[in-house]
Order: structure tokens, then C-alpha cells, then sequence
């Protein structure tokens, strides 16, 4: 099972290791020579006073017992923030300011119902927490106006209620991580084939209400399009939703607690739509002479029917430095752009599939590199390889977005200038890993020799990254969820009237704004 | 083109005809003798006065043209209410008491922008109409407390504003017509592939706004899910919403509007995926022992990955009497369940698709009975019988549900039960009409001897069922929408905290209520 995350990096601290002398030699081809970056120690992080006045702390240890209270340093620290790279490099310089008060763990709906009702009536603000992985600030609540402030951790909720074999659904708790979530469907022979690269840490809770997208999403679908029922506890009483895969009574109200970010509430029970294990799994890479024809090709696959499983792609320079495999980084370098392909069925199916993807793909001018036996166990990797680039000065961030296949072009070429034009002359890679029928999603890493502590630096461009994403007529955000980072530019992209819709929500279910202050509505 | 709907009766009436002998034999086999019934002439139709003040009238006119605010009589009475069997029954017998008072056409969306805040700054109620085949008494607004109340006819609005190729979207104005959009893209190489029972009437902001499911919703999918974007205009402002196919920038405001059924704002413009017009359909008929044996083979089917295009499945009732094909009616019966399959697309994918589903179907149990060159063609036809029936003096219309594969043998015969149970010995044939891979819809067809003038009978027995849908955990539609009949278990279904988000919302776009008043949100 997955190790703890640790508190100031990304994942396992086993898995940990210092960039290595052929990448670090790559990195300083492009940005100029670099040096080490040290971090503070745990002990070192300055924590603010526990607001929570004592009998409200009293008040939580009534409603979930005096073992699911926490307020010792290591737990408010650990429920900090969340994985960004400004929130790394925050709690890395020791900077814990927007540590909550307290760490409380309910276990069950009717606890989460009571927690937050509590909330409402005594004005302690909640920011529910799952894997703690947001990269988005969706972790960071406003603090003013509250009582005190409390992570909501729901860890402790990680069973699996229900599987209907017929129906294909499964019910789980939302505390439940990607894996322990695999492992207890797989011992009911099913899965929910949902792999975003954050899988070892994330929650379900977490993919539910920030939109979640997988590696395999072109075969699997969106988090959004998995889930089938939702179980939510807000301020003012509990909503059941989903009594159908689709319908038509009225609007879809799933669709308004997904991307919600337990600012509307907090989801206690997830069903989802499972298949059955594949037990066949094969990826497979190719090449294609550019970015644009290889995202032509995919648009073919998709828009014919035929995509696969898995769908990816890299441009020219993502290629070049290999970062489809965070650990090979810096190795030979390719030319062209690699696309990974990938099947999951019974053998049939895949060697069905497989053929009409090979037969196209090699119409549309791409060229097979073969299998590719490991592909799949390095597709979490890319985290452990940023940490391990800030420990040496190394700036690096990712930032993703989507829009309408022919608006793909120049959304492309306007992010990379912004980007250029704010950081100097920074790595910027590019990969496509989400298609769909009418669009797909660009996805960008940006790396760039640190300026001074980097956090003004990385916001500076953010921004203009996100200026441009908007001026082109994209989403602020494929699959990273809104948060805090992104309210300006959501309210551009919904506009006045759409706010509005989202206030409206808010200001119903959540009277005394108490559930997650701050995050998601502008 | 399609010819102008009939005003009592549905579709054109050129396509009337009197219910065959051998149809009317079979009939009063199962109800016993029945006996024609006369309806009033339109001149006979009684409509209340004009409830708007002349100086309204006036500054409507000012808004969208003298031409364009109707008053005359046949105008007022083809926009009282839509069509379900009660509706049809209340005109037949000159009642039109719920007509609005003028019926206003704008063109484009500044003039709907107009008249809408226009409506709420005058407090007249404003009930959006674009072919007016609501079978839901979603065009049935409240009158009390308003200063009068139009139907604002969006048929004027027919552009095909934008087709991007590329991207395969094309932008639609909401007055169009099933027939008339797909002949703007057939001409464009495109198709929606949009086909609902009432496509031939149906316009497309109505298909956004109940979430429409179309007969080829298998392979194309619920229109609901063909929307990339919309565009809406609200008594607050105006709301664009889609910058892309799918994304994490909070919750999917579009899956608000689509259901919204002209509650919260009128749309004026419709982006949608279209594909490229296939070039080979084929339609086959198979044949399963049972209802049951059948629906078991659709899930199969679905839950692989292999569906067709088109997957219809009737009851055992209905493969008898031979419903699929309504000008039949009566023919030959059938042993077993009727199955109707289609695929469309180039020969090529035609014949893999289909060697795959019919393997996989024989292996299920299933026995093909060749093509079906017809089937198509007839498809629109139900809703002519019904008329005809209605003629007769037999009481006929429809309902439908939706919900998890496990639970659709109960769901099936609760609502059996119930009907039974309400109308005595009603004629109830079911079909599935829409697969999921977690669960299908369920398509009722109920026929039984008029008792008096039908709508006691048939309101008493819908409430039965409606309470039994809910009782068994379906939703109260799966594609017909809410309207005002649904509201008393939309209310259930999503519960009063789904409610108040309804409501939430409502008072926020539409703070004086005007907009389609009554209707939606209970």
C-alpha cells in the first residue's frame, strides 16, 4: 500500500533521489548552471497559534471522539496546503501560515453531517481534505471572519460500501486513495481504470469534486463521466443525487457537485460506474514528424471511433528530453514527437484494437516504435523528479488547459510565448493526453532557473500563462480543478452571470460560508 | 420540409388516417367495444380574453416588431400547451383556457435578450415555445401574479450559425426544427444524429433544455451530450458558457441549463458535435425469448464496449402487437421479444461493428431476422396512432423511466402493477430504448377504454406510476422532461435539498419569476 506523502515533498521519501549528473547536465544546457537549494526541517516550520478557542476544540471532540481531534504540530503541518509547486516551496522555506487549527477525522456520513453542521452554527471554517494533493491552492481557505479553522481529514473513511456486479457500479467512501481503491475493487475483479499521474496519493473524494481526468481517459473516461450517484452532507441537510445513469429530470445535479471542491459540501459516498480487470494490458510508442500532425492523428482516431485506451502524446521538445519517462530523462533524445498508445481487454479485443489503431496511425503518417513494457509503471513518476529539480534551484511547474481541436494551434503557441515572455527563456514541454471527440488537452511543464524564492516568479507567469489560456479561448484548467489559483480566470471563462449561478449555490447551501472559504467561487 | 404541426392533433395532418380494421380488432379484443369521438372545430376552441394591457402589447410590438406580436385567435390556440395525451384531450374538447395571451417571435438572440428583461422588469410571464412538443405540460405556466403571459415562439431563429470541421462542432439557433437542422447539416456533409420520436417537430433549444434522448442515442449519444456550448439569455444578463469539450473549471454550468426547461433562461444558441453523415445504415431485426433474456443481451452488448448505433428491445405485449412499426399495428404477431439494431457509418465499419454485435448476440441467445429496410422510415409514427386511438374513444399515451440494471426487473413490473391497478385492465406494452453500461431506460405504451372525458382516468393512473418509479428508485424521466406533471417526484428524486438548489438558482437569473413560471422547480 501507498507510503504516507511526506510533508514537504511529493510521495514516499524512499522513493526520493537526487537528479541525475546526465539530467542535471541537460537542465544546464538550457537554464545556465544551477546549485543546491536547502529546506528546513520539520521542527523548523513555523506554525501559527491554534485559534480555535477550547471549547470549540471541546465541541469536535464531542462530535468525533478525543482521538480525531489532532493540534499537535506534525498533523497541522501535514494538512497544510497542498502540492503545488509555490505550496512546496512555502513549506519548504518553513512557511506553515495556513496551517489549520486542528486535523479533525470523522468516520461515516452522519459524523461529516454533524461536523459540518457544527461548522455552520459556530462559524469554524472547513476545508475538507483527502490525499492533500491540490495543485490549485484548493486547500488554502480564507481564514478572516472565522472562529478558527479546521482540515475536514476523511482518511479514515475508506471502505467499500457497496458493488453491484449486474449494474456495474461500485460505492466507496471517499477517503479511499487510488490504490486502496484498486485493490479492493480488484478483489471484486473490478476497476475503475482511473490513473491521473497523482493516483498513489489522490483521493476519490478528491477526483469527484475537482473533475478528475486520468492517463486512461480516452477509454476510461473523465472522473465526471465515472461517477453515477453522490452522497453529499452541506449546512442545511444531506442530498442524495443519481438515481439513474442519465435522465432527463431537470438539471444534472451531480454535474454541480463535481468540480465543487467542497465549497457546496462534503461528499461522503462516491458510486462509480467499474469494468472488468483487463486482463490484458498493452502500450505501445510511436512517432510522428510533428506536434501538430501527431495531434491530427489522434483527432482522426477519436473522431473515427477507433481511439484506444490510452492516447498520448509529446511535442518536439518533451520528446527530446524523454520526460514521458521521468527516470530515462536525459537519455538519448528523439527525434520527432512520441505518441503512446494503449489497449486494456481481453486479448481479442486489444489484438482487434490494436489493429485498426496500427493501420490508421500509419495512414496518418506515424510510425511504430514497438512496445513498451514499462510505460505504465513510471506514469507517476514526474512528481518525484520536480522535487528533486527544486532541491537544486531548479523552478518547475505544470500547468494544463483545453479547447476546440482547430483553436488548439494557436492556444498552444500563445502559451508558449506568455510563458517565454514572462520567465526569460524557460523549458517549456508540452504533451496532449486527454482527447475528445470536438477538442483535446494541453498539457505544460515549465522549467526555468529559480529567481530568488521562486514563488513571485512562478505567479508572475502563471498569470500570463493563464491570460493567454483565456484570450485564446480555452478552459483555465482541463483537470487541476480551480481552488484559489484559478478564480480570476474562472470568472472569466463563466462570466458575471455564471458567478452569479455559483454564488447563488453557495449562498443557499452554505449560509454562514463556512465550507471551504475562499475556494472555487470568485 | 415538415408541414405545420396540426393544432389539436399531432404532426401533419395529411398524415392522418383512421385506425385500420384489423388494428381496431385487435384493440377491442383487450378493452372491449369502443366508439368514435367527436372534437370541437377550431372555431368552437373557447379562449380566454386578452389579459395583457394594451400599452404591454405596445412595448412588446416596440421590442420585436408589430409583425411579430400575435393576438389572433389560431395564433393564441397553437400555442396552448404541448402534447401529451391530457393536453390533446383538453383541445379536442375546446379547451385552451391555458393560451397565452400573444404570442411574440424575435429574431435573434439581442431580441429574446430584450424581451426577456423586458418580462421581468414588467412582471409578464414568458413561456419559451419552439415546436411545442412537450409532453410534460412544460409549456403550462402559472398566470396568477403576472401582468399577462406570451409565448415566445423562437421559430424565426433557424440559422446555422458556424460549422467548424475541424473540431466537428456546428453552432445552431434554437428555432430549428429536427428536419430543418439536419438538412443545414447534411448540406454541410454533417449530421447531429438526433433522432427522437419527435424529431420531426422538436426543435433544438427544446432538445437542450429536457435533455432529449434520441432512437440512436446508443451510438450517438443523449443530446445532452452532444452540447459542447450554449448561450443563454437571462432577465440578469447573458451566459456563455463551453470553451471547451470537457473541463475542471468548477462545476459544469451547462448541465444546469441543459434541464432547465426555459426556468432559468431562454437559449438562443446551441454549439453541438456533429459527425460526418455515414454513408451505409443498417437496421436489423433480432428476436429473444424474453423480455428479460433480451434486456440481459443490450447490457452485454453495452458493458463490452460493441453496442450499435440503434438498440431498441420491445416487451413480449409489444413485439406482439408490433408497436416498432405503427402503420402494422394489428399485422402477424410474433413469438419472443423484438430487437431492432442499427449501425451507421462507412461499409467497412458498418460490417465489423456488425459481425461483432451479431456473434455476440447469437452467443446471448438471440436469433436474427434480417434486415429491416423499413424501419426507419416509420419511426416518427407513434404519436399519429395515438390520435387515431384518441378517436376511437381509446385512451393512449406514454411514459418512461430509467434506472440501474439490477433494478430495472422490479422497476418493470412495479409500474405494470400500478397502471393495473389504476386503470383496470390497461394494454401495457414496454420497450428499452437507451442503453447505458450501468442501466437502460424503460418505455411504457398504455392503451385502455376512455372513462369519460380520459384525463381523470390517465392523471390517477400517471400518479401511480410516477409513485411507483419512485418507490422502485428510477427517475421520473428519462427523456421527457419535468415540466409541471413531474414536479410532485422531481421533488422526491432529488430531495429538498436538490430542491433548493433548483430554487436557489432560479431566484438569482430570474428574480421576478417570469420566466416559464410554474414550471421545473417545485
Amino acid at each position: 500500500m501507498t507510503s504516507p506523502m511526506h510533508w514537504s515533498r511529493w510521495g514516499d521519501p524512499a522513493k526520493v533521489h537526487p537528479v541525475s549528473a546526465s539530467t542535471r547536465g541537460l537542465i544546464e544546457a538550457f537554464v545556465g548552471p544551477v546549485e543546491e537549494r536547502p529546506t528546513v526541517a520539520l521542527d523548523d516550520v513555523a506554525l501559527p497559534p491554534i485559534g480555535l478557542a477550547g471549547d470549540l476544540l471541546g465541541g469536535l471532540r464531542a462530535l468525533v471522539g478525543d482521538d480525531h481531534v489532532l493540534t499537535d504540530d506534525e498533523s497541522r503541518v501535514r494538512h497544510t496546503r497542498g502540492k503545488s509547486t509555490p505550496d512546496l516551496l512555502r513549506i519548504r522555506g518553513g512557511d506553515a501560515s495556513d496551517a489549520p487549527d486542528a486535523v479533525v477525522r470523522p468516520q461515516g456520513h452522519d459524523e461529516v453531517a454533524r461536523v459540518v453542521r457544527w461548522c455552520s452554527d459556530e462559524r469554524v471554517a472547513l476545508v475538507p481534505f483527502g490525499g492533500g494533493t491540490s495543485v490549485v491552492g484548493g486547500l488554502v481557505a480564507r481564514r478572516e471572519g472565522y472562529a478558527g479553522t479546521i482540515a475536514l481529514d476523511l482518511t479514515r473513511m475508506k471502505r467499500l460500501v457497496a458493488v453491484d456486479h449486474e449494474s456495474m457500479t461500485a460505492t466507496l467512501e471517499p477517503g479511499l486513495l487510488g490504490p486502496e481503491a484498486e485493490a479492493l475493487l480488484t478483489s471484486e475483479g473490478v476497476t475503475l481504470g482511473h490513473h491521473p499521474q497523482s493516483f498513489e496519493y489522490a483521493s476519490i473524494g478528491g477526483f469527484a469534486v475537482t473533475r478528475s481526468s486520468g492517463q486512461a481517459s480516452s477509454g476510461y473516461g473523465r472522473f465526471d463521466s465515472i461517477v453515477v450517484a453522490l452522497r453529499v452532507a452541506t449546512p442545511i441537510g444531506d442530498l442524495e443525487l443519481g438515481q439513474s445513469p442519465s435522465n432527463a429530470s431537470g438539471p444534472d445535479l451531480r454535474e454541480l457537485i463535481m468540480g465543487s471542491e467542497g465549497a457546496f459540501g462534503v461528499v461522503t459516498e462516491v458510486t462509480v460506474r467499474v469494468r472488468n480487470v483487463p486482463p490484458v494490458k498493452v502500450y505501445e510508442h510511436w512517432r510522428f514528424p510533428s506536434f501538430l500532425e501527431g495531434a491530427a492523428a489522434m483527432r482522426a482516431l477519436k473522431q473515427a471511433g477507433i481511439a484506444p485506451t490510452v492516447l498520448r502524446l509529446s511535442d518536439e521538445l518533451e520528446t527530446m528530453v524523454n520526460l514521458a519517462d521521468p527516470s530515462s530523462v536525459g537519455a538519448e533524445s528523439q527525434p520527432g514527437c512520441l505518441m503512446v498508445t494503449g489497449y486494456e481487454g481481453d486479448q481479442a479485443t486489444v489484438d482487434r484494437e490494436r489493429s485498426v489503431v496500427s493501420a490508421a496511425l500509419s495512414d496518418l503518417g506515424g510510425t511504430s516504435d514497438g512496445i513498451d513494457e514499462s510505460w505504465a509503471s513510471g506514469r507517476y513518476d514526474g512528481p518525484y523528479l520536480r522535487d528533486s529539480l527544486l532541491d537544486i534551484g531548479v523552478l518547475v511547474e505544470t500547468l494544463e488547459t483545453v479547447t476546440y481541436w482547430s483553436q488548439i494551434p494557436a492556444l498552444y503557441e500563445d502559451v508558449k510565448t506568455a510563458l517565454a515572455g514572462s520567465l526569460g527563456n524557460p523549458i517549456v514541454l508540452c504533451h496532449i493526453s486527454h482527447v475528445y471527440e470536438t477538442g483535446c488537452s494541453l498539457y505544460f511543464t515549465v522549467a526555468v532557473k529559480m529567481d530568488g524564492d521562486g514563488i513571485d516568479q512562478w505567479l508572475a507567469a502563471k498569470a500570463a500563462a493563464s491570460d493567454a489560456i483565456i484570450a485564446a479561448g480555452g478552459s483555465i484548467t482541463h483537470h487541476h480543478g480551480v481552488g484559489t489559483d484559478h478564480k480570476p480566470w474562472l470568472a472569466q471563462e463563466i462570466g458575471p452571470v455564471g458567478v452569479e449561478i455559483l454564488r447563488a449555490v453557495k449562498d443557499r447551501l452554505d449560509p454562514a460560508g463556512v465550507l471551504n472559504p475562499g475556494v472555487l467561487v470568485p
